[in-house]
């Protein structure tokens, strides 16, 4: 699909899944020139409310998925568990990317660890439980405290539960819901980094500056660029996730979350794999002139990539659940930028929206 | 209207004109939370691809506009040519902003420019021609060359002509079809600028730095920031701009263009005022950590103002016609943010798109 003919401005992008992510790319495309037809089975999918067609369906309903396939230029996605029969019979119709490839190597835990491994890239140390009797070999290989966690359908810290010394390993097993699942090694870090990256149908790559993440209860708080790391860091982390976007001959943007390690040789350990825009890449939509999401149109849309320079610091924080009632202050606030994504329910753990603020470039 | 209470994420912005700039405002508006109604009587509007909602009707359908004035919280307009029923009417079933007083005051170029010489600014000399017999003393007035233009419903050069030595003036006065007019001099200038700035309900206000224009065949051509202009004539012309919205008690965006004399006093003279985002502020979306649209909804909204400071220079160039088939070049441009407006139909002289040419802002 990377050969097809590049898609021009009017032509319309078919965008599965109608999040905030989802939003943030049509809005991105229409600054371009595109159209955007969203398709997701919400029908409350804050996507919709900026696209110019949308299409309310299971992603198994055949019949609404050729009429999508047969309403759009290309399809691309904004999150990485859209069933992989979904994309594939949509590929049969229509260029698809990223490649669904992208998508099979990343929403199974167990195949993405593998991969990373495969390529001798840091990873914690991890281990299959496909079924009970599983679990004590896997925490000989990992040791305590170990993460048990669901090979699937797994985000923001949900499908997952921490095994420590004196923990059951059966009832936590149990807690997960006795799923496929793969077990790592709880790793000590001193911080947790992200890079993001774009790579074009042209092969090129363009990185993003690392950004410092932190989370609270699994899910993402804050994203700083630059993140305090050493430059030498900071590069090999950029060349970690340029390996990873290789190997998977992945267009468009894809995330890569690691460990920074505590012992003293500051190892990195990669943590997890998005195929898609990152929640610790919404800061470039105001630290850069091409953000994450215009740089993954770009990308599938075979155009070239845009500069991914940064022309201030930011720090990003999400408003999640509750926090949104802040957004008097924050629409306040001198140097910072709220964005919102149009959600009617407010619930706890759910990611409403998030400021970046912005501060002067320092020298790094 | 400003009294009414402030607009909260989740609410709906109602938008006379489904123009670009009414697209680029329906785009800031859905990154503050908010959905967006456009109501314009073209199908073919290049907002409706970025809008929750959309009326497709004329802008005199009162039962369309008494269910559009239902379905929204707030009202506002993209362009000044709305007729001043139509906002009169919602005005009476929601809040509209700006309020229909800066439309009537500027849809008029009579009417606008009494207002600019009774406030004391600096204005060409103009006089009314109401009908044939008016044109020579109208002359007499101004001198040659001049500038006959219709009272209403210019833009972008239309509806006006110019009257040299040796011209016609009965032929200039049916070429812009014998409709009430006002004949203004002709001023030697040595370059337009314009000041776009927003005042919110409460009174307090926040202009953009002020950008250098250059128009061909009437019709804006670059913006370009910052302007080479003296700081303190910079300053002169934000306090006259400043005044202008003082006195109209307008809430929201507002641009001032201006020329600046040829003369040795360098005088500011006002060419036109413009009670909404304006061309000339394109440049802020890429140059600005809040752009002039989400600056316009924050103002209507009842929202504090965004921070007005420029991180970056910034060359604004209009894509016209033909010129959007650059777009490829355009979009490899390092430093270049291209944006396209979605129109389906490329015809002389239709604005199709902008680029903004970033680079780190000097010294000024």
């Amino acid at each position: 699909m990377p050969d097809s003919p590049p898609i021009r401005p009017g032509m319309v992008i078919g965008i599965l899944g109608g999040g905030q992510l989802g939003r943030m790319l049509a809005v991105a495309a229409a600054e371009m020139g595109f159209a955007c037809h969203i398709y997701c089975p919400d029908q409350k999918s804050p996507a919709f409310a900026v696209a110019a067609a949308r299409t309310i369906a299971p992603y198994d309903d055949e019949a609404a998925l050729a009429a999508f396939a047969g309403s759009v230029d290309i399809v691309t996605f904004e999150f990485e568990n859209i069933p992989l029969a979904t994309l594939r019979s949509l590929a049969e119709k229509v260029p698809v990317l990223p490649d669904p490839r992208s998508l099979e190597a990343t929403q199974d835990r167990l195949v993405e660890k593998q991969l990373i491994a495969g390529l001798g890239i840091g990873v914690s140390a991890f281990a299959q439980v496909a079924s009970q009797s599983d679990i004590y070999s896997a925490l000989a290989r990992t040791g305590r405290p170990a993460l048990l966690k669901t090979r699937r359908l797994g985000y923001d810290g949900k499908g997952q539960t921490l095994i420590r010394t004196g923990d059951d390993p059966v009832g936590a097993w149990r807690s997960i819901g006795e799923v496929p699942a793969v077990l790592e090694a709880f790793v000590p870090f001193e911080r947790e980094i992200s890079v993001v990256l774009a790579r074009g149908r042209d092969r090129t790559m363009r990185a993003y500056d690392v950004a410092e993440n932190v989370h609270v209860d699994g899910i993402l708080a804050t994203s700083t660029v630059p993140a305090s790391v050493p430059a030498a860091l900071a590069d090999e982390a950029i060349a970690i996730a340029g390996r990873i976007a290789e190997a998977l001959e992945h267009v468009g943007v894809l995330a890569v979350e690691m460990f920074v390690s505590t012992d003293n040789r500051k190892r990195l350990l990669v943590n997890e794999i998005a195929p898609r825009v990152h929640n610790s890449g919404h800061w470039t939509t105001d630290g850069c002139l091409c953000s994450q999401f215009e740089q993954h149109i770009r990308a599938i849309a075979g155009w070239p990539l845009g500069g991914a320079e940064r022309h201030d610091d930011v720090v990003m924080e999400n408003l999640i659940g509750d926090a949104v009632a802040e957004w008097p202050a924050l629409a306040a606030e001198p140097g910072a930028r709220l964005h919102l994504y149009g959600k009617t329910e407010t619930r706890p753990g759910r990611k409403m929206g998030h400021v970046n603020r912005i501060s002067p470039a320092g020298d790094t």
